[in-house]
């Protein structure tokens, strides 16, 4: 029997938290909508314009030739990328390798080598990291799509320099590979330049559904996190839901309650909090997904209008301590969805002691794990009582299979809640003017319009500054 | 000359931005409240009710001694806390610490110890952390200024009792500090039982606005951070707001600035977004202050209302490639705050290569440090041309100095929010029903009511699962 994800969205309804709450006559008018929804997602499936929805069922050969033909002794896996080709490979990493493996010895590490995530460009945190590893240990994983991301291809510069004085071409060439488009792009024509090792990214699949390909996969794969447990959580996910009916559908039914609370009960906030510190990157790579996804700019009734509630991630119990004040007194504007594990890999006994101190000896006899999840039915309870929606995604354990499902599962959901919100869930435009900024600022060619706008801008403005 | 902390809010006003920014009238009304607050403030320090205000100017001998006098040959320092005794050390730590110092060996970490902050009860984290730990060279630092936290006294019971069975009563004693109310409470009576060492919080100094008490400096002088730089950073903010006119005086401003955008602009999600990994935890340090302080129900007319925004934490140049499709093109509903760095200790050159690629080559000659501060700057431009408020805290550098001011700065700034905003910034009821119901939950006598309003509870609802 199989580990299965469920979500209770008990606590999101009107019966349970009154006028804040999701009412039966809108889940059915989202229930409605669904079968339109549904069969214009199976359109975009059969036609190849949304890739990902086929990812679980790929051959994985080829991810798993590279990881026995390794030529380095692993001690590090060091990602090069931003986004989508970073988060995907940090929430699984931090899901399912040893927690603080980072710097754990080997024997702690349980011979795995370090994932290591380099998603910024903080000069010295960059070269703070690039210091303190042994390079000749290291494998480094440059993932861009096209070769233009700036952030990446700016690192990928330095660590190739690094490695090519270290070690001549050779050591450098087996020191990187790269993830990016099968045909065209930057680093497509660098790799064939510097004849590194690659892998594709399948063309039709964005990075932020980019989790189940070479992007998510390999580094995990590489220290030892088992990826066929990941497609056959992903695919038990797709399987159960491809004909399933709205109500029985978890996927379309979170991407429904997601956006109705936004829409019908100004929920413009999202929380999603594990309660479990391995889970918190996952909540970062939902952030991503929904944002990117559905902040967007449409059309209501030929008028200009914005749309897409603000993920925030929040991790119990710590922010009990941090932001519960404010999600159960402040403003009634968020729906909170907490991610709870009803079996840790440990317990973690709390023994007994001053028992003659009655506010600490009734810790005694109990655990961290149990602790932490009465913790969290506490506190859904009490927002509950104070009218504040939220729901709860279950995991019965934190395994590859468990991950492939809730992964999966936030995909469908996104896309899903795409159609309510009537925007395309794989464009991101909003985006470009900055990054056109960036260019003109930095003198690449071609982008002097932009220059010229930088300097009216700058010579405009009368500064406020204290 | 000392280096100087600059607020930048152009970008946030009206003539910037339109409608959705601050309008010069809303900051004269601003202006106009703001004395009778700096009164009450002045009046509420004069009182020692706000103690925060007179941390600059204390005495460190103490923690002085305390590090001096520290038996074990130090490798890591362990925080046993959550929220206001965890945030202040995690965010001095991260800025202050070299970067990825957690996984350097000593030379890597220039000597200095690792700073570990348990901040959560997930048992697997906790446990594999101890785990990851040689216990001999470790010293804990547990905080609890009630001793009632049951997260934070869970975590110290289990410490105990591996350290007393490894090291017996003495090494135990080495090895573990206590920083908590000087006169009562549970882990006060337990110093005196155990004979540990410990040193006090200030009665009239809550957790959130304590980073300067003991429990932000002793964890980050013993890992080698200059607290004298932190004090006098601190001091210099101080004397210069002291007499400030409101429109000199950048906390009130700022203050002004987050409340405004909030109450008359609908802007109810402030982020924070450095554009430096080192200043992250900062942000989270920020949530909480800003959170807990400022999310309340409140009284309006006789009627019942709640407020306070949320805060939101996002990392430049990262979340371009997560978050910012959504603050560019989604609902204008935030204040987006950036924290910029204008000199990063290393520059991180970018070497040239594949010229012909003109995609690529750009970036050379050009650094890390460049890029990421251009980015920043292209950033701001997009969003102020698409109307969406913003402002920039400027660091000239990350040092003691900067970090105490800002930190300083952004205390008074919360505190007088509270004004504007007619709440307590010092209490938070809203925490105190979830714990009520852990408490019933873990079988803790004199929790029996809500013991059975939880059992109705649970009877009563008919769940809707998935």
């Amino acid at each position: 029997m199989t580990d299965q994800v469920v979500i209770d969205y008990t606590n999101a309804l009107a019966a349970q938290v009154g006028d804040h709450g999701i009412s039966p006559s809108e889940l059915d008018q989202a229930a409605a909508a669904a079968g339109a929804i549904h069969a214009d997602l199976v359109q975009k499936r059969e036609s190849g314009e949304m890739g990902f929805f086929d990812l679980p069922y790929q051959n994985l050969t080829k991810i798993i030739q590279f990881c026995s033909a390794c030529a380095v002794d692993l001690e590090n896996v060091v990602v090069l990328g931003i986004g989508g080709s970073s988060l995907g490979a940090r929430a699984l990493g931090r899901a399912l390798l040893p927690p603080y493996h980072e710097f754990m010895d080997s024997k702690g590490r349980e011979g795995r080598c370090r994932l290591i995530v380099a998603d910024n460009i903080d000069p010295a945190w960059f070269m703070g990291m690039l210091s303190a590893l042994d390079l000749s240990r290291s494998l480094f994983i440059v993932i861009s799509k096209s070769g233009a991301t700036a952030e990446t291809m700016s690192q990928f510069l330095i660590v190739r320099e690094l490695l090519i004085k270290k070690f001549g071409m050779k050591g450098y060439r087996d020191r990187m590979i790269a993830i990016t488009d099968k045909d065209e792009g930057l680093l497509r024509k660098i790799v064939d330049q510097d004849e590194l090792k690659w892998l594709p990214v399948p063309g039709n699949v964005g990075g932020r559904y980019s989790v189940f390909t070479p992007v998510g996969l390999l580094p995990a794969a590489l220290c030892g996190i088992d990826a066929v447990s990941l497609l056959k959580g992903a695919a038990s996910v797709d399987r159960r839901l491809r004909e399933a009916d709205f109500f029985d559908n978890p996927a379309y039914l979170l991407g429904a309650l997601f956006y109705l609370a936004d829409v019908k009960h100004q929920k413009n906030v999202l929380v999603m909090m594990p309660y479990s510190s391995q889970l918190l990157d996952l909540a970062e790579w939902f952030q991503q997904l929904w944002a990117e996804s559905l902040g967007k700019a449409v059309q209501v009734d030929g008028s200009p209008a914005h749309c897409g509630s603000t993920p925030v991630r929040a991790l119990g119990a710590t922010d009990q301590h941090s932001q519960l004040q404010l999600y159960q007194e402040g403003p009634n504007d968020k729906l909170i969805a907490f991610l709870r594990v009803e079996e840790f890999k440990e317990e973690a006994p709390i023994p007994s002691a001053f028992e003659e101190l009655e506010g600490v000896s009734y810790l005694a006899g109990h655990s961290l794990a149990e602790l932490i999840n009465l913790e969290q039915r506490a506190t859904e309870m009490a927002l509950t009582k104070a009218g504040r929606p939220n729901l709860r995604i279950e995991f019965p354990r934190i395994t590859g299979e468990t991950m492939g499902q809730v992964m999966y599962l936030l995909e469908m959901a996104t896309v899903f809640a795409g159609g309510l919100y009537r925007v395309n869930p794989l464009d991101q435009p909003g985006v470009e003017l900055g990054k056109r900024y960036t260019f003109a600022m930095m003198g690449r060619k071609g982008f002097e319009k932009e220059a010229q706008e930088i300097k009216a801008f700058e010579q405009s403005v009368k500064r406020s500054r204290v």
